[in-house]
């Protein structure tokens, strides 16, 4: 995979932008795709005509993003120059989206497991479609949940839930993310899905900037601030490299493998 | 207006009293109405008699208050020298109602945005009537909700919660309130409502006071104590005074008052 | 009594154990029994072969605990130095068993007030049969929940919630616990309650334990640790001490014993 290859493809709106994921066949993101979200986010933030922005699967396949690409926490397929590389990046980015002054809409199609749903919560406002599915399953693949994803899932849904989500790894349907307020709203397909999303988005862009950006920075500042610090993220990534780089974590991750393989057949 | 208008009138029933707030014709809150209520406050935690407060409205219309008076937040109709008293008197009376260790309840009559929210969510219960609205709608009127309003909520009612309905600028009826806990009670009319507030001040008062007085200070003295810490009191005088002065508020506040004077005629 | 006395009975069950808590009538706990339940976790903890733990009430009584054993807190009847101890070891134990790299279950049947509530929200799950009732009603003894409790509390069902049970001296019914997250499931009987516990448990175990137990110490590792730090556990031994010295608590602890001796009767 070169690293010129675009996953990110950005279309504007009059005062918001659509940004469309696509890297087949499941949006699993690697370095290259958190490293192209943190430059676009970078570029919508300094664009004076851009408020808001969309995020939505370009995939024709029912999946939001299957998270984060598996081979990027595979010790034996990557180094840990590029796995903390990998991390400061995601974390980088995801920290940044969490407090951006921009209105952000996560437009959410299918399936939408870990590194997908904290990018989800992570926006201001989520809406899925019916058969979409969400959690923060790490644990199932026998790797432990980013400690700020978890803070930032309990920030939307209470730390009980989280605790449970997390813990045991509970991945939840549309109409039961909806209830414990994961997500904000639940649409039949991808066509009404989008049409909602922009509709949310002109109706927030409603409000002035200025009021609103000090109160969203009011609510989610101080989370952003602790996740993006730079200290924080070098002892983070060493925690998690010792713990991707357990025999035991190897030969869990490889199980997954063997399972997806076997599904693929 | 005069200094010495009462806005406050002080009754005691046994162990408790009831403080009615009336200033017509909708209870907007100038400083002159802070520094009453701060007063009134002191004066009964200091009273040995008085173990609980129920706060109620004295207007004829259904209007717990209007919220913080528009004059005070207006650049060009105060000084940056009023507005720092106006922030410090009403965030010093909010911080010291929120953990006072009075039995205290809000008896809510209608409309009750912004400084009416703030000022019932301190308090340890609240009883709404059937057309009440609740909610910290400040961005709807191109400003920001102060932070500790926003900690306060979300101690209330969880973060998620309070992401939305302060981003948003969204105010809840009555029922939806109580959905969301932002309420314990809804009664039926303004006879219910004393009624009702005062049967669950007496049976809050036949809890002996120590016990829990410590508790409630587990639950309230963090917040209560960095809300009334003098140097963030100043320096968040000073961000919220540069907000107020952005020519986009002033402006924005003028389009409010354009409004609310259409909507007189 | 004598410290001899075993209240605390373990049974292993492949990789997890079953405690049974057994001091009639009512598992009221006193020094010794806390006692035992952190030996008890210690040496769980310790062994290689366990990876769970079940907590259950031995009673034939339909009870889990009936919380602190009151004679522990009544200033005549103990001292300051037994005191201090009690609050030591009763607060190291539930700060350990909240961040338990082991996972941990509590079945309980029936009446679980205070330190009851305490020990099973410091578990994972929770199952609870339908006659069971929770809460952390210290207040209505004349006392106060101990901060870190209503922290834990809070951590499981939010501070809004946590205020109104805690402040309001509340106890919940089953039905209404599961209602509020306060526990995950209601079972009929004391026969389903093991069952389902120990399905969970074995549902639980398929998790490697790696990811699951870093992802544990996220959610749960910094109250942990402020919980079990010695200065706030002095300091807080002292607090409580004077509370229970006064000879308003005393007489307030007179009164719970007066009526307890009348329903005996």
């Amino acid at each position: 995979m070169s690293g010129k290859d675009r996953f990110i493809n950005v279309t504007t709106r009059g005062n918001y932008a659509l940004v469309s994921i696509r890297r087949e066949p499941v949006n699993s993101m690697n370095l290259e795709m958190w490293e192209q979200l943190l430059e676009t986010l970078t570029s919508l933030e300094n664009d004076k005509k851009v408020r808001g922005v969309v995020f939505h699967s370009g995939l024709s396949r029912p999946v939001f993003t299957a998270g984060n690409d598996l081979q990027e926490l595979y010790a034996p397929a990557t180094s840990r120059e590029r796995y903390e590389k990998f991390w400061k990046v995601s974390n980088t980015f995801l920290a940044r989206l969490s407090n951006s002054p921009l209105v952000t809409v996560a437009a959410i199609k299918g399936a939408c497991p870990a590194g997908g749903t904290c990018m989800s919560i992570a926006c201001d406002y989520r809406v899925i479609t019916t058969d979409g599915t969400m959690g923060l399953n790490e644990v199932a693949l026998g790797i432990s949940v980013p400690p700020k994803w978890i803070k930032l899932m309990a920030s939307v849904i209470g730390q009980g839930k989280t605790d449970k989500l997390t813990q045991f790894a509970k991945m939840v349907k549309a109409k039961e993310a909806l209830a414990i307020g994961l997500v904000d709203e639940v649409v039949q397909d991808e066509k009404e899905l989008l049409e909602r999303a922009e509709t949310v988005m002109q109706g927030l862009l409603m409000l002035p900037d200025p009021g609103r950006q000090l109160t969203k920075n009011s609510l989610r500042g101080a989370l952003a601030k602790e996740w993006a610090d730079e200290r924080w993220l070098n002892s983070e990534a060493e925690t998690a490299w010792k713990m991707l780089s357990l025999p035991s974590t190897i030969k869990a991750l490889e199980g997954v493998f063997a399972r997806l393989s076997k599904a693929k057949m």
